[in-house]
């Protein structure tokens, strides 16, 4: 998909904003992109930003405000904790950057509308991501779905049981007001999935969400109805609390296309539980953020198509399901088994997503808009369980 | 679990009304159990008792109300079309005998009422059944939640994707209004699964169910999200479109245990798309009923534990999921595969569940009312998909 660089293409500088695993998960593809050249990052951590400057010649900023001002900056990607994000976004937009931001867009509406506007005024393109929703797997299902094969959309349900409530944990990935607990930090993938598969329109939302451990005290599960505009359906459901695992029905490859291989049952809950909360900060902060160019392999991923969790999808004429290799299709008459290439990952997508929509003005589906109306998801699923009522949608939109 | 026979064993005389489909599959667990005799049939098909009498030295009548007048009879076993069950249950409890009603118990709580009042103020046991709730993993999976090892139930999810809408079917199968579809049919079958596992009472349903194919207008897929009193939830997806089996997620095992031989993919649809209706019901006619003893085996069946479709359930402290032998159960400390015995199935629990109650005075836990909680989500699922709305229940009945 992503073409070959030629001397007629047009280049993207990309300014980064925070230099923690987001950022590190994303460089390997930044950097894959002929169309996208790193010119510069802002940390407040000056060893970072020395590694950086020797690893890419690029500037260096002690903050996203001064980063932004930079000539050599065309696009900001904006990495940093989720409570900096409309500040950074307003930043950048009123800059004339455009933004890739990662996700979870914002933990409120207002927050998430303000950066819109900014965005949108300032006549930026703003992309929110990554999602799991750019799998290519996930991507090719919308595909199947428009071409018709299997006839409308009817129904998607998704399964993902994991262990992460059990992985080591910032303090404000498990408190829900910051945006922590998997309703925030994974049902915004499935939703992400669910409202791409669907066309985007979700009319309303029933949900339950539990917290489970009081250890952890924030969702650590939940389950999700949606109802389409349309009269399609959904449901997600989420369990992270380190138990059965769905990689045990999805060939044991995980959600980057790793092959899980079985260890000892539930090591991470009993690794966690058996730690301090500053040993656990201290575990998380050695394994996150920018720590060199040579840290940053793809190791052993994307040698299978990316899982997450269980998925079928159905249409009046058909079905959908995924493979290690890309999709089975279940038609009216036979069933096709459609290979994906090995070497695109989801978040090439989003920058070549991003690409597509700077350089030759494609509307990007993953828009401030589109991020906006999955934190609404999230907020309603979260107001469901605690209300026991289904919530009616206000700022869902459609997908084209 | 069920004892052998001995001399001072009580026995029930059980007569069978209506020799159709149920009947057939239900005989062997009635012959099978020590402690039952069948002495009695009534049919309009003169020829089907002929049979009957031939092979079981059985009194036989043309109708069920005469037979509810023998002497020789302690319990029937209604089995006739759902439109009769409430003239049948009147009669059966109006000559004080014990009923083994096939489900669905009614299309109507007013009609279910009528009949549980009934059966309450003659003093005799009612047990509906067969549903997929008696089969022995279900069963086992709430010994498990009864035990406590993986804490309170928090959640379950079932999914079921099949041909039901394109096996050979009477017309009746095939209205909404006459309890045909799968909503009525099959999800009755997941909607007493959940009620088992989550202990009975639910608080509220949200659901949408569609129909998808012109030819057969009844509810052909649900999704159905289950809100219980207690906080837990659940949900029941069911897919009936002959595309994607939900087989190749269970081992290749199906209901009744059986394994699964891959045919040519969706020859069922196609083979009865190309028939005519009338071609349809003399098929759907040649293989019902009872047609002699040498007909009823269990063939391969339950070598393999049933699968209902692929079931996960959670507590506050691990999950459950079937295997082909029995249940894998994902605990705090580790995981157990607990193994079941492979000659007890789903209607020997039946039988067993009905004996208990007659002769050990046992409450059973699909006695009418719970036959009706079971109708009333049936109901409610269908209304909840018309309406877009949540529907609160009234007629939940715990399970202890």
């Amino acid at each position: 998909m992503i073409s070959e660089p030629g001397p007629q293409r047009p280049v993207i500088r990309v300014g980064i904003a925070g230099l923690g695993t987001a950022t590190k998960a994303m460089l390997p593809a930044f950097l894959k992109h002929p169309g996208i050249r790193i010119t510069a990052a802002a940390s407040l951590d000056e060893e970072q930003l020395r590694q950086f400057h020797a690893d890419f010649a690029a500037e260096t900023y002690p903050s996203v405000e001064r980063m932004c001002l930079s000539p050599e900056v065309d696009a900001v990607y904006i990495a940093t904790p989720t409570p900096f994000h409309t500040e950074h976004v307003l930043l950048a937009a009123s800059a004339k950057k455009h933004i890739i931001l990662e996700k979870p867009i914002a933990t409120s509406l207002e927050e998430a509308l303000r950066m819109v506007t900014a965005a949108e005024a300032g006549g930026v393109t703003m992309v929110v991501g990554h999602s799991h929703s750019f799998d290519p797997p996930i991507l090719k299902m919308r595909e199947v779905l428009e071409s018709g094969i299997i006839g409308k959309f009817t129904m998607a349900h998704t399964w993902c049981y994991t262990d992460w409530m059990y992985r080591p944990r910032l303090r404000e990935e498990l408190r829900t007001e910051l945006g922590g607990g998997v309703t925030f930090r994974q049902g915004a993938h499935q939703f992400d999935i669910i409202r791409l598969l669907g066309g985007g329109k979700v009319r309303s939302i029933r949900a339950s969400a539990g917290a489970w451990d009081p250890k952890r005290p924030t969702e650590g599960s939940h389950v999700v109805f949606f109802d389409f505009e349309d009269g399609a359906s959904a449901t997600a459901v989420y369990n992270g609390y380190d138990h059965f695992h769905t990689t045990e029905w999805t060939s044991n490859i995980g959600e980057w296309g790793e092959r899980v291989t079985a260890g000892a049952y539930a090591s991470n809950r009993k690794t966690i539980r058996a730690m301090s909360s500053s040993q656990e900060q201290a575990l998380k902060s050695s394994r996150s953020g920018y720590n060199g160019k040579s840290s940053m392999k793809y190791a052993d991923r994307d040698v299978q198509q990316p899982f997450f969790g269980l998925t079928i999808v159905s249409g009046e004429r058909g079905d959908i399901r995924q493979t290690p290799e890309g999709l089975m299709v279940y038609g009216e008459e036979g069933v096709e088994h459609l290979k994906l290439p090995q070497d695109v990952n989801g978040r090439d997508k989003v920058v070549e997503e991003f690409y597509e929509a700077v350089i030759q003005g494609k509307r990007p589906v993953h828009d401030g808009r589109w991020g906006l109306a999955n934190l609404e998801i999230c907020l309603a699923a979260l107001k469901s369980s605690q209300e026991k009522k289904e919530i009616v949608l206000s700022h869902q939109v459609p997908l084209k």
